[in-house]
């Protein structure tokens, strides 16, 4: 171990670490990325910590207290009093709006000041200001805020797969100690599923997971989704993971086993990753429970909440020499810096979907875009699963391959129809490959 | 929840949080503010807290040590050794001044190098540096520092109160970890007695307190004080509340239930708010205790002490949702941030207290103004309670007025007059009143 | 405590705190200190600590990771994944190398990337691309690893010490929470261990280290070391403490008691002081235990490993009371302020050790040196102790300076000497003394 060893060792010549990249990671009042995640309703907080006294929230930088007030509406106002700053997480929640501590200035849901009890009544000051207050929603146990431009409000998305028969929405939120975009690309990563949820120390998931896949990856009118088609026995497996632009992404059942034939499976999560600040985020949203969801029983409704979820890796709970011998998505994104330094990465073929997910939203933040999630209506989504039995080929990585072309072909081509419609395109479109004859374009 | 709601939402207009005001808030040395609280002698620590061992204090900035050394005497010097800057905290305590653990560098009370013991007998280093010292004394179980000019350093004060029949002084400290000014100036916001302490979560105090008062402003010989005025059923209650700049105050009896006539009852706590730096900074003085100051028996001696105090809501020992629910000063004061924002605050008429504290003290500030307090002799302080008899009259508020007002005057005017003519004064005047016929000035 | 005490008090005169000295303190890549120490081989943790799991370390301003493979290499790599910067502390520890949690990047231990399981076989990135690896050897239970140039690395320095016979080396590793240099300076200031060491708060050693020293300061081939000869009874003893630069000293056993006499007894201790950054470091080393080197019984091997030394003061392990009462190296360095201000202290006389080292570091800094002990080969080191009967005389200070004196001489004369030889040199060297005569210059 002496010598010149320049030539293996390269320790020195690669230890500088330089600056994060902003454009896409700084998400503070006035920053491109900032602003943009603001074009879109923002998950703020679950409706269920909304009890007797106010939560104080951080949000894109920003420091808010929510709160349902006494006719059971939602507040989401700046933290610090209008008058002199106390913080309203100590005010107290009305029967209308909610009140200061210090001296009483008592506020509207909108930011409306309804009294300024110190003052005499010939007071005009509640007429010439208003307190900082954000819109706010909630929808299935979740609370959604606008914090974008107030003269352009859309209405809140409504997705498709949210009144589903037989599914209930659970809500979650958990809390994660780094920048948001590494945990949000991480969805458009279907690899890690092989290497970290399989193959790595275990499975997190069903062993079916570990299948190799063949991946595609292909633009939706909201952003994009990759296609992941496995071999599974006699069966063929083809899901589709969908990133709805700026933040949010949906996932199919969580313990799918593509043991029995379906087509166009929903969703098993929807999640948003909301910043708090630049070096923390929320992953909050849902679980989709229901009984086709999870034929085995695998689904620990209990284990879903404020802070917890039904599966492994996800939060810092275990011990550290327990992750370390079965880390999860919580360790690979989070040990990545607080903000991950895209300059030290080298993406490979494999990352497509992360390199294409980070474009798509460079593009947007250039062009000052508002997300297309922004419009209102009911959004189709396209996230799903399609199980088919289909028989090994010679040439089987080439029938994966056309197999998933078609699925996803029929699943992006089927969005206007209504929901059996669709299934039964996809489910036609599944049946119908048997000879690789053609490839949707990356 | 869509469409322009600019007009209702104002809380992206409002999401800038701008600097804070340095020029009342930052303290360190060479900093206006922080020079012009060192013109006046600062509490530092409690005597108990001198015992077998040195303390690590930090007062305006500065790392110290203060110590009572075997004779009896108190050191406050810099934190660490002139030597090689091992801290005096892991100091020995000698008979006389304090030798440093490392090489035993002796340090009298003053700073005078004592001896050297590595260095040979011929050194003559003693003579040619002194360690950093303060000017110290001890009163009523505090002590005192002097981190003003050397060259003009003043007697230590003396209040008029500190000596009163049938007074016992216990002093107390409480660490609040936000900036000075946002603790001091609660002092001139006599409304929050009102709001805070009583009628947003029940009573900190008496129920006396939660009655509307009648405000008035005036300028003291050494700082500024309000002027409180109340009906509680037959009786008309005045308290006189003053600061003492820059940074001194004194209110009344804590447990004031206004049930029976008196006149000039003197102040229930003498209390320093001294920064520890720009964020954190110290409640520090005495609790007056005495029979004709507490007739209800609720004073609690033994809860006054080092982080300690008899009554509610000076720190963080309750539960997050108890000081939720129940918030005190220390919720309010400490929530508006670790340097409260100025720019961001909207005052309206019940702040005029609080706004003419700030005049006043930006305007000594500006001048590099000696505090008045710095003339040394005994001090009259015009912190007082008066309680008069009095039936409503048609117009009561306007009869308030004219009570608390000449009240008022006779406190300022009695200020030259021994303490018992004083109170003659005082009472003539608020047994003189009747009509309304004339106010004071703001 | 009143009028012009400026003459007495310097304490405002003395306030300022200004910057530490970043040309010896400063250690981070690219700093002229960091290369410096860079251009040694350093200790980075412990052969124990590495096992099961990856370790995470950080060293010089480094994050890196340090693990033992399946074939029992060592690695010494860049902390974060080449490929997405994943954390390697959540690695899987292969056969060979290590490979990444998150996409199974397989690091061999010299940063060769050996698969990236995710790309298609015809991936060419492993050849294109080398993982941050610095080399890394393991010697006595200490891991090395050179973070210098790897175009001339040195072999691992091999010291005379490494194989006495009758001694075992035991490894064992302290974080000390400040900057390096002093911990480090304090092997050249032989006066604390009078003082801090013995007559400050009671011995933490043997009683004799409290006697009188004659002390004396000499250049080694490799850095510096210094003289303490005491009177002890009617012995002499005469320890010499080197410091190898950059970082490495020796001291002689750590409970010598100066009963007996000996010439040349070798090392009680070896010890690297090694920067975490610029405000952490590693105390890093060997306990050498053996019969000899412990007559009365009281090395403590059990207490001897990671986090943990068999004496006293060398941690924050005790109550911050029990510190105060007997405070010990730990407290007397860390307590100097996170990095030392050297403006603001006063050397002296009994300083002449430290400023000496100073000044050569500061000399090798500047002029871009590489350490000597760079240069390969057994080094012959210059620590050790002689203990020798000798009557006191009428000057017995004059007696140990020259006794020191042709100690010293003849430790450093007999450098190129074997073992034994070497010893039978000082021996007589020690013998030979009985009138002062000449003395080594300091």
């Amino acid at each position: 171990m002496q010598g010149d060893l320049s030539a293996r060792y390269h320790g020195r010549h690669r230890r500088e670490v330089p600056a994060p990249d902003p454009e896409l990671t700084a998400v503070g009042p006035g920053t491109p990325c900032g602003e943009y995640l603001r074009a879109a309703w923002q998950p703020v907080c679950l409706s269920s910590q909304l009890g007797e006294l106010p939560l104080a929230i951080r949000i894109l930088g920003e420091d808010l207290v929510a709160f349902r007030d006494g006719a059971g509406g939602i507040g989401v106002l700046h933290r610090h009093c209008s008058h002199r700053g106390a913080s309203l997480e100590f005010g107290r929640i009305m029967p209308r709006g909610i009140s200061c501590c210090y001296h009483g200035w008592h506020y509207d849901l909108d930011g409306t000041i309804l009294a300024t009890p110190a003052e005499p009544p010939t007071s005009r000051i509640r007429e010439t200001l208003r307190h900082g207050a954000y819109p706010a929603v909630e929808k299935h146990g979740l609370v959604f805020a606008w914090l974008g431009d107030p003269a352009a409000v859309p209405p809140p998305p409504v997705l498709d797969v949210e009144d589903e028969p037989g599914v209930t929405l659970a809500p979650f939120l958990l809390e994660i100690p780094c920048n948001w975009l590494q945990v949000y690309e991480n969805s458009q990563d279907p690899v890690h599923v092989v290497w970290l949820h399989a193959r790595n120390a275990g499975a997190h998931f069903d062993e079916s997971n570990a299948a190799d896949q063949e991946l595609d990856f292909a633009p939706t009118p909201l952003g994009m989704m990759n296609v992941q088609t496995r071999r599974w026995g006699g069966m063929v497996w083809t899901r589709t993971v969908e990133c709805i632009l700026p933040n949010l992404n949906q996932t199919g059942a969580i313990w799918e086993d593509a043991a029995a034939e379906k087509a166009f499976q929903r969703v098993g999560m929807t999640r948003w990753v909301v910043p708090v600040d630049d070096t923390a985020s929320l992953q909050i949203g849902w679980r989709h429970l229901g009984a086709h969801l999870d034929p085995n029983g695998k689904d620990r409704p209990a284990e879903i909440g404020l802070g917890r979820i039904d599966f492994e890796g996800q939060d810092a709970s275990a011990t550290y020499a327990d992750r370390q011998r079965r880390p999860g998505d919580y360790d690979a994104q989070v040990s990545q810096r607080p903000v991950a330094v895209h300059a030290l990465e080298h993406l490979a073929g494999s990352d497509r979907g992360v390199a294409m997910l980070r474009r798509m939203l460079r593009r947007a933040v250039r062009a000052e875009a508002k997300p297309v999630a922004a419009a209102g209506g009911v959004l189709a989504t396209f996230c799903q699963d399609t199980v088919t039995g289909l028989p090994p080929a010679a040439d089987d990585r080439a029938l994966l391959r056309a197999h998933g072309a078609a699925v996803a072909r029929a699943v992006l081509e089927s969005a206007g129809l209504p929901r059996e419609a669709r299934r039964a395109a996809i489910s036609a479109a599944a049946r119908g490959t048997s000879l690789p004859n053609e490839e949707t374009s990356a």
